[in-house]
């Protein structure tokens, strides 16, 4: 297998030296051979090509079975134009390797469920996965300008979907429904948009597909209610992009372990891009102190989805678990009393 | 003063009545006169005189000196057309009177803090207010339809506004912070929106007039995260509709009392428009058992920002307050071994 390794920025070259190490040490287990090739996406790209997403970067994504993703993100080129920054780099890259489905399991490590916000017995039962469309919405509609008018600078953007788009990530809904608990719960405003209630026709519609699966649907402001009061109650969720996007950070910040949280970008059979939830956390970036635990687990993501290898995604997603039953912590799962360990520390325990 | 009461659907018409006779005995007790006028709105409306929003309600809204809302929709026209529905009622009034700017006050009640899913220790401090852009962005933007293509279906809502739009709202933040904290955070989406960028770009520049007020800018998925991480952390939130309204109901939800929660619909001089937060709850409508204390504070808020009635609001939100410290309960916020009071035994506790 071929796989390509974006470090990015901030920690993400630390996370990703880590999980590619843990990756080799799994082929040499499992017997399996896993090619890896570096390539430069976001700030680091900027730096080194002039450009966040460098067509080489594409090409080698494009011409590999999976990507394995750090993080993108550098303060320093906040300033600068849209199209300049880091953030192009993965939106470009999300949209060329045509990954429109972005799965986050929501997940609580009971070793750690003690940093969560919520009380215990809210906490109880929580093990979802939000499945976020990708590439529509928001983030791709044209037009997206500046418009001067006679009565000054109005401004736009545009959330444009096909309903092929849509189609598409309603019935990975389902499967993966179908996969689990058999319950699906899809989000949208339709009492507001226009796009939302094509959305919930269409997953009205497919549903007469999926009978074995239970559809409900949750208006977007109620979903992001419902997460923080009663997580517990859902098993599989999907919604557009942007909501995705806020009601999967919601998510991952109830189990109180953002730092340990996978995600899967997935496409219609082209390479699977995986990367930890974290972002590039530039605080401590270079110190050797990141927590690899995500990446390890978006590594599993890859074994699983990619591979197909289910009893090495198995191996590694246990592996994890055990170093934390063993109390071994980075510094930011780590409880008064406990020595953090370093990122290559932590590292070594699970492999 | 003249007050138009729109009853509206569900437990509204039960709440608004209760709220009017409270607003009749701070008219006695303070030497005021309030005038009452009924009209109607959403599926009320719909039932009554053929459509959401009649335009003798827009007519008595307008020539009254502010709005008392109950609570708008009713499943049972969930499946017809957009604009039949009761919620267009509520978005037309809001566009008719020019409410730019919503405000939510999110406050724990020491009392009921038990009810909230957050723990204790994350609770502490809670006292924000979220002024939410409220009468543009993708809720009234245009285009918003499905197009025929030769690929098939598409559909498109907009994201306008005009930089006026976002000046008079973020101006308004500003003015919120200087009266309370003086901290400003916006929040918005400017690593992908055009429209994020401009509304960033405008908080900077209006900073300048602002000197005391500190600002600081949020994406809305890391906001979505520390509202429940952090909530304490906040002093005043701007931002704009969509990102409003599923903050304003996540931060209602983390104090554990969305019953009880206000909210004012304010424009640039006309009437205010003053809604609890609640729904129209039809599953327990009729039955005498809502919670009035959200439209009570409604009633509060309407006597602070429409009347600058401040002793008299303070008289509400202290009753309010006495009411739970002596340990009456509505139903909704009653703890076991409570013995829940009616809607008009509360009122009436209040009075
Ligand atoms: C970095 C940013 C553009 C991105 C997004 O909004 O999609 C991030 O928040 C994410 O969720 O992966
Ligand atoms: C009923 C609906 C259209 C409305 C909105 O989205 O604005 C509601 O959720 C609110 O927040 O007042």
């Amino acid at each position: 297998k071929h796989i390509t390794v974006l470090p990015g920025d901030g920690i993400g070259p630390e996370v990703t030296a880590e999980a590619q190490k843990l990756l080799e040490e799994v082929a040499v287990q499992f017997g399996h051979t896993f090619e890896f090739t570096a390539a430069h996406i976001g700030g680091a790209a900027i730096d080194a090509e002039g450009t966040p997403l460098p067509e080489q970067t594409v090409a080698r994504c494009k011409a590999s079975d999976a990507v394995l993703l750090g993080a993108v993100g550098a303060p320093k080129y906040d300033r600068g134009p849209a199209s300049g920054r880091p953030e192009a780099g993965l939106l470009g890259l999300r949209k060329a390797l045509d990954v429109f489905a972005n799965l986050r399991p929501i997940t609580v490590f009971p070793p750690l469920a003690a940093a969560s916000p919520l009380k215990d017995e809210v906490l109880t039962n929580v093990d979802f996965v939000i499945v976020r469309e990708l590439t529509g919405g928001l983030y791709f509609g044209t037009p997206r300008e500046r418009i001067q008018t006679d009565h000054g600078l109005e401004v736009v953007d545009t959330l444009r979907y096909s309903e092929q788009e849509i189609e598409r990530i309603l019935r990975l809904g389902y499967q993966i429904a179908q996969q689990r608990g058999k319950r699906l719960t899809s989000v949208d405003k339709a009492n507001v948009l226009e796009s939302s209630r094509v959305w919930r026709e269409t997953a009205e519609r497919l549903h007469a597909e999926y009978p074995d699966v239970e559809l409900n649907h949750l208006l977007v402001d109620n979903a992001a209610m419902q997460i923080v009061k009663d997580p517990g109650q859902f098993d599989v969720i999907v919604t557009e992009n942007l909501f995705g996007d806020i009601l999967s950070d919601e998510g991952a910040m109830i189990t109180g372990s953002i730092g340990m949280l996978p995600s899967a970008s997935l496409g219609a059979g082209g390479p699977g891009l995986y990367e930890p939830v974290h972002g590039s956390a530039p605080d401590i970036a270079g110190k050797g102190i990141a927590n690899p635990l995500a990446s390890f687990l978006s590594a599993a993501m890859m074994l699983r989805h990619s591979f197909g290898m289910f009893a090495e995604a198995d191996a590694v997603e246990q592996a994890v678990q055990q170093v934390l039953a063993d109390g071994l912590r980075t510094a930011d799962i780590a409880g008064p009393g406990d020595t953090p360990l370093s990122t290559a520390e932590m590292g070594e325990a699970v492999r």
